[in-house]
């Protein structure tokens, strides 16, 4: 077995696996039209930041491969950018904080004002600017973007493999792995490397309430993938580490602020404190991309606060009184002190991270 | 609103409040046989080690009621006793290894042979041994297992109550509460007296996975008090706790060990090593009667592991892969010096815990 890769691009044709349907089902969603991609991004067909981008990258660079089809009778060139900068904008409106979302289309469709700019300069050499031209800089923006995105996890693998050594216990929370992102993950991106040259090691996935992303999606890829992954409840991690079970602890983050702060999906705080307390090493596979030197530190981050229901319910199934307070932020802050390393694509970072972080990412 | 008692004995009848429809619905269900109680108590109706007694020993003492009725024509003590044998040893098989389940079956038994053996010495005197008297003895016993437990519950508030400051916010895990006990339950009872005596404070309730005895039985049986509660997933603790919103820590525990471990729910054992890296007061709830002399440390104690559904399934619903492997233990143990203090209806029991438990509860 393997892992599927939830965004598939081939042909010029945009599949996505929808994620919310596993673990109980692999179904695909062919992604032909901007509409399609909206619903698919804002429904959560496809999640993980990376993710998002790639997938609304290859949505935008297919539309503009159908518009240009259409256009071979009467093309032009202005009316195919106009269409596809609406096409973005109603992208980007899908989830309007994901960050990655934004910065993917806006890639793309610069790559296309510049393909415009060169065309235009050779116009004046007697060429024409075609829509055919123009689809073709989005395809390859797009493709360029999942291969940097692929790049960059094996980065990670190749600095964060050295950790995982023969019939260790990996603790990991959430899904920062191939589903969320591209090819390997981030944070499983060490395990699956290792993995793959043979050695033998066991995984613990948190569940990660409230949505459960590592019952329904970590637990799902690593066992996919032939990794031993053993499920458990988020309150059941300090048992295990009391029992010896665990070596290393390796989590994904949502942004790494300037003085090394951790920004992650909620319940990350509380592993790194068990992690401490009982000596384990706490690792965090960030892209340099994730690293904000502009943040000072977690403290400035606004902490999101997301609907009661998702606490209250699960898949639709109410577990608690109808109108019980409830509190659900949707990511804590792991302050520098607690984390033993940052694993990046660039190279493995240890204390004190803000300076080591400064050194090895801010220089671009 | 107030707190329904979860087990109802009027007039010689027992009505159980049936916990499995929590919060959902307020279903009771009337105990009019040792079948039924067999299959309330074996199918969790009833839940918590108190309430579990108390429920059986009410149980058997309205059967013996029922017998006795019935032998009115033609009454036999010897046959009375062999019944309540029969019917006893049914009930303690309904969960083999709830302590307090055959611990008061067992002494209503005793209470009824006493009886016949007080009934004997006043034969000899012209007297006769009634089934009706013996039922009576049984009667008596089950209201005084009741009352006592009534008791060390009132005796953990008065002793608890001055730790609920007013504005604090009180984080507690499972259910160790009036549904589990009786009237104040254990850890809950501090919070229950301090609401009565017109304090405000806040709780923070674990929703404490796999069953969810705190989304479903603790937020729910709070709220209906009117105590201000919030319902947390598990792994939310730490983000409140570094927000500044817990000022103490109080749950219940199934054993304390002599050195002071605290036996309890899976997850409070990563509550108090929060707690302890956050500076928070931790303290345990803990009938003298749930100390346990005899047991040196915690790691004597053997962890029940439980049936993965409970980990790959919330109320029916899978949300896991069918296939995953799964850990699930019941119960973890906190070391004594994660302890700040051991609240017991004789007193609060501060560090060194093993030489002042010793002192306060193995004088009886």
């Amino acid at each position: 077995m393997s892992v599927p890769e939830p965004i598939r691009w081939q042909n010029g044709e945009l599949t996505l696996l929808d994620q919310r349907r596993l673990p109980d089902a692999l179904e695909w969603l062919r992604v032909d039209n901007i509409e399609t991609a909206f619903h698919a991004i804002a429904d959560m067909v496809v999640r993980g930041a990376p993710a998002i981008g790639i997938a609304a990258a290859y949505a935008l660079a297919e539309a503009g491969t159908t518009q240009a089809r259409k256009r071979v009778a009467s093309d032009n060139a202005n009316d195919f950018v106009t269409a596809m900068h609406a096409a973005g904008a109603r992208l980007k409106s899908a989830r309007p904080t994901a960050v990655n979302l934004a910065w993917a289309v806006n890639r793309l469709l610069a790559a296309m004002l510049a393909e415009m700019a060169r065309a235009a300069d050779a116009e004046l050499n007697g060429g024409v600017i075609t829509s055919a031209a123009l689809a073709s800089a989005l395809r390859d923006e797009a493709e360029a973007i999942h291969a940097e995105d692929r790049a960059i996890c094996r980065g990670i693998a190749e600095v964060g493999v050295a950790l995982i050594t023969p019939d260790c216990g990996v603790l990991t929370h959430c899904n920062a792995g191939a589903l969320a992102v591209s090819e390997l993950g981030t944070a499983t991106a060490p395990m699956y490397l290792a993995h793959q040259r043979g050695t033998a090691f066991r995984v613990y996935a948190d569940e990660t309430r409230p949505v459960l992303q590592g019952a329904r999606l970590t637990a799902w890829e690593l066992g996919a993938a032939g990794i031993d992954v053993t499920l458990i409840c988020d309150n059941m991690a300090a048992q295990l580490m009391s029992e010896g079970k665990v070596d290393l602890v390796i989590v994904g983050t949502d942004r790494v602020t300037a003085n090394g702060d951790v920004v992650n999906k909620i319940g990350t705080l509380g592993v790194a404190i068990l992690a401490n307390h009982f000596g384990i090493p706490f690792y965090v596979a960030c892209p340099s991309s994730t690293y904000d030197p502009d943040t000072a530190r977690g403290s400035d981050v606004v902490i999101e606060e997301r609907n009661p229901n998702e606490v209250t319910q699960v898949q639709g199934v109410r577990i608690a009184p109808a109108d019980v307070k409830v509190r659900n932020p949707a990511f804590d802050v792991t302050p520098a002190e607690l984390v033993t390393g940052i694993i990046t694509e660039r190279g493995l970072v240890l204390p004190p991270l803000a300076v080591n972080l400064a050194a090895l990412l801010s220089t671009h």
